[in-house]
């Protein structure tokens, strides 16, 4: 099994050595630069690094004589040397291309990314990730992935696409999974019999269990520790954080799409600990921030705004991610370590003015330099908007008997992520009970687009606040869905069908004009459009819902999260309305 | 391949789970203690540790109900719990058998042995590797091991018993495997092809090259570690520590048998730096100190007493040794890790009035409770004194042609581990060079009691400093020899043909008497005896060498590294005398 991006073999490591010695030339030399020394947290003055290939040779003050006409010389005077900065946690399967990512990863000083694979392989299982993984493979930057469990709302997910033990095993087998991806902690407190067999196949294999304790504490949280858990990256308060690493829990704090927590945790870094086991992550990447901000650079420059000390800010993002993953061959500058290190005017702003990746200079004077690897996807990556037909309006139809009211279950957004369930009186007109856009009771519908094509569950939702049109996608979380919500059955029906049309993607229509698109043609999740015209893509989507009256801070992502059934509570897949805290399905109409 | 010591399964998830969510007793509950949390570096006070089988369940102030009739309950009030401790470089591959170290590692707080398999290994091979690890495994305390290269100054060692590139890829498949053992910079930075190659091979398998970096600097130790090298024992100031931190490397701070490094160091503790990467370890067994001072809790007590933070040394005992290594479900008390624990009257003196090892109490009321379990060696083990006859007096003749004087090549020593060669003039009496006593010019013989059994090289050595009598020993580092030095031709006869009656041993004789004798029949490296017994035979081969007029501190440790390439200067095998400096074979007689 050879190490994805590292191999070592006896005349690389004399030709490293060489360098060492003095005794033959450098590829590269990096000069007069202050070097942060994650190991010890010091920042060393004058430094000299020397590299061969995509290692580094030496690090210090008296360099040996290797730099020689051959040698590329980057003069850092003044500035500071950080090793290249890790995101510990995210989900990177879906939206963009790799190739896409890994042009602005490597801008924001980000030279590893440890991935979730939950949207592919929730949509496609094993075939998707092996698929997802080829694409990843032996570009500029480098990936690890997690294994998700796949554990779905769906039933034809959960049977079709979940991951079984001995999937997992090959899995686990390879040099770039680390892992089995963040499991719920509700799902393993209860018992689930494959999650806890996926478990027991991570443990046995040595590899991590990446956490996901949102909210739990106490006797609950200890339970889903003991497992075997050693990760989470959901806590909110201090006292979350503190609870967690006491455990022995190594805890990344969240900064990125879909949440934002530093503001609130930030007083971490007050308190009188070691903090061995505390990183920072993105969790998720929105283009916008990707394209305007930056990457994991944003999140240390937050961190530091935050008050962390400079230092403490980049091991959370190098040294310490690198050790709690075991991966010892990156997160630090020094000798036969790869070679990832990006060169930074200014300590406390983190902006990059050379990134070098692998050895390679790779981003230089606002450009990426170096290209990312063309890659293709298998062929079951395409066609996956498998509707045999178009739907039509009368598929959204919701009947009910009787006259008068009739007591619905509507799904409420307690806010763009968590919803609740309530029980709303709704009439019923000719045996139907419609859409009432004053009182923001939507259509909401999930349509199976892979399993069982065109199985179709319609319910009511509040909290979209559209006053017409529709939007629909099929980039949604934890399954194989598309999912759609309108004020009108037609215009509902519409973005379904030009989002087949489109091979996938997300689409909003009203008044039968389709207004804006995003076409995801690669398994109905990734656009192969470039990341700005993805973000301008998302801003046009947000703004044009925002014209049709939403108040939602981004209704896609809140489009995309209506089946998952990891945030709580009241969630709708193809099957009908699924209610999490009884984990089971409920009925829309009661009796 | 299934971890050795640890390992998850659904039902068993479900049993640890359910006692920490009070829904199931607990097997063992230690109450009211006081914790260091080695994640956070705190001590928690008044914690309650419920544990489950061999893992620990819960820990905190507010258990769940799940101490029921059933539970064993320890009440640690006013008491420290700390994790069970970690000896993170040593070798036990010699002198006891695996069961006898058991007991006093227990005792000791001792819960888990990273041993280098260097004694056995040169000896046997991978046949000798391979039988070692059956010793270990399923003791009560856990053990891993590192490979050793073997890399010896007998050229039938390096032929016959050197580890293959192949052979370590099978070895380091397996979970109790961590990596290759300590390898000597000199050798990886002469570039020794095979040597080379097994860095590579570890390399690319992710597991860790272990250092042994003694008074390299510079260049030198930045060509070595830029081989991959992970970790180093041999730094002798605070400057070597620092810089082989700054390097990224972990550091075991070394205090054993060998050497005892922390009253020099311990400076080290004022620094204001990063500690995660610094560790504390044994790097060999004296079983006097053993049985009279303890293991690892002796160490940490030491530390302790030169000044660091007690939390500190608890660390650099366990999390931080555990985290190098990637073993992540030991080294601190939390949910999820096996539950080897130590309860201690007292934070500063680390004397465990009861330690628990794999979830049992092992340890208690000044007794070891479990016994370890017993093991046998394969046939391979015994009979490995192989000398075809006696050897008789004539043996250690040393022949020089011409009269008058020739010079002689000597290994002096320079203190009790070091050697350096001097160049003497001495007498040829009827063509034969003869001991001079006086002068302390004894002879020093080297026999091959394994591969070609019976080849011999004598010298003259200067500093053993006997008047009369010899010494020889079948337990010598790095080679598979019987060493031997004396005052007399016949009594070295004596004491190798008596060796060879025991199947190997120490022994020393004098006038015709067999004044001391410790068999080793096991390899010709082990004794069958209790650790008390060996102890007190170590005490009386030394006080009988001093009564012969030894001056050396520990005449067995020195006679045991005679041969080996790791300790400079001269030594010497069955080939002749090596010199370290050129890596060759030097003439006894100069011309």
């Amino acid at each position: 099994m050879p190490a994805p991006y590292y191999s070592s073999g006896k005349e690389k490591i004399i030709s490293i050595m060489k360098v060492a010695l003095g005794e033959a030339p450098a590829d590269l030399a990096i000069v007069n630069g202050d070097v942060v020394n994650v190991f010890t947290g010091e920042v060393l003055k004058k430094q000299t690094v020397l590299i061969k290939g995509d290692i580094i040779a030496y690090v210090g003050d008296n360099p040996p004589k290797s730099i020689k006409p051959s040698t590329q010389i980057i003069d850092a005077a003044g500035k500071t040397l950080i090793p290249g900065l890790i995101d510990g946690h995210t989900h990177i399967d879906d939206q963009f291309l790799v190739g896409e990512l890994v042009r602005y990863a490597l801008k924001g000083s980000t030279t590893t990314i440890i991935t979730e694979t939950s949207a592919i392989g929730s949509l496609l299982g094993y075939r998707g990730i092996l698929g997802f993984l080829k694409a990843v493979r032996n570009q500029p930057v480098r990936f690890f992935i997690t294994v998700p469990p796949v554990i779905s709302t769906s039933p034809s997910v959960n049977k079709y696409a979940a991951i079984t033990p001995a999937e997992l095993r090959r899995l686990l087998y390879r040099k770039e999974v680390l892992g089995l991806g963040e499991l719920s902690w509700k799902q393993a407190n209860e018992s689930n019999p494959r999650l806890l067999e996926l478990i027991a196949e991570t443990v046995n294999s040595g590899k991590y269990l990446d956490g996901h304790s949102a909210g739990a504490k106490d006797h609950k949280l200890q339970a889903y520790v003991a497992t075997g858990i050693s990760s989470c990256h959901e806590p909110i308060t201090v006292k979350e954080i503190l609870e967690r690493l006491r455990l022995g829990l190594f805890v990344l704090i969240r900064e990125g799409v879909v949440r934002k927590e530093l503001d609130a945790v930030s007083k971490i870094k007050d308190e009188n600990i070691d903090f061995r086991n505390l990183g920072i992550s993105a969790d998720g990447i929105d283009p916008r921030q990707l394209a305007n901000d930056g990457y994991m650079d944003f999140i240390v420059r937050k961190a530091i705004n935050y008050g962390f000390n400079p230092v403490r800010a980049i091991q959370m993002a190098t040294i310490n991610v690198a050790r709690h993953f075991g991966l010892d061959f990156i997160g630090g500058i020094a000798p036969g370590k790869l070679a990832d290190i990006a060169i930074i005017p200014e300590l406390s702003t983190i902006r990059a003015e050379c990134v070098i990746a692998g050895g390679k200079v790779a981003f230089q004077n606002g450009q990426v330099v170096i290209e990312p690897r063309k890659h293709s996807y298998p062929r079951s990556f395409y066609h996956t908007i498998r509707l045999k037909r178009d739907v039509s309006p009368n598929d959204f139809t919701i009947r009910a008997g009787g006259t008068g009211k009739v007591n619905v279950r509507v799904i409420d957004h307690v806010s763009d992520l968590l919803t609740r369930e309530v029980i709303t009186a709704m009439p019923v007109t000719d045996g139907l009970i419609n859409i009432d856009i004053n009182r923001d009771l939507l259509k909401v519908a999930s349509i199976d687009r892979y399993w069982q094509p065109g199985k179709l569950a319609a319910g009511f939702i509040k909290g979209f606040g559209l006053k017409r049109g529709a939007i629909a996608t099929s980039t949604t979380w934890d399954g194989a869905h598309i999912s759609v919500v309108g004020a009108g059955e037609s215009d509902m029906a519409q973005a379904v069908n030009r989002l087949r049309e489109l091979g996938g993607g997300t689409v909003i229509v009203s008044d039968g004009n389709i207004l804006s698109e995003l076409p995801l043609p690669v398994a109905g999740l990734f656009s192969e459009q470039p990341m700005e015209l993805i973000a301008r893509k998302y801003d046009e989507i947000q703004q044009t819902a925002e014209r049709l009256g939403t108040k939602l801070p981004d209704i896609h992502m809140t489009l995309q999260i209506l089946a998952t059934p990891s945030i709580p509570f009241l969630r709708i897949c193809e099957e009908g309305l699924f209610d999490l805290r009884q984990n089971q399905f409920v009925n829309l109409i009661l009796p």
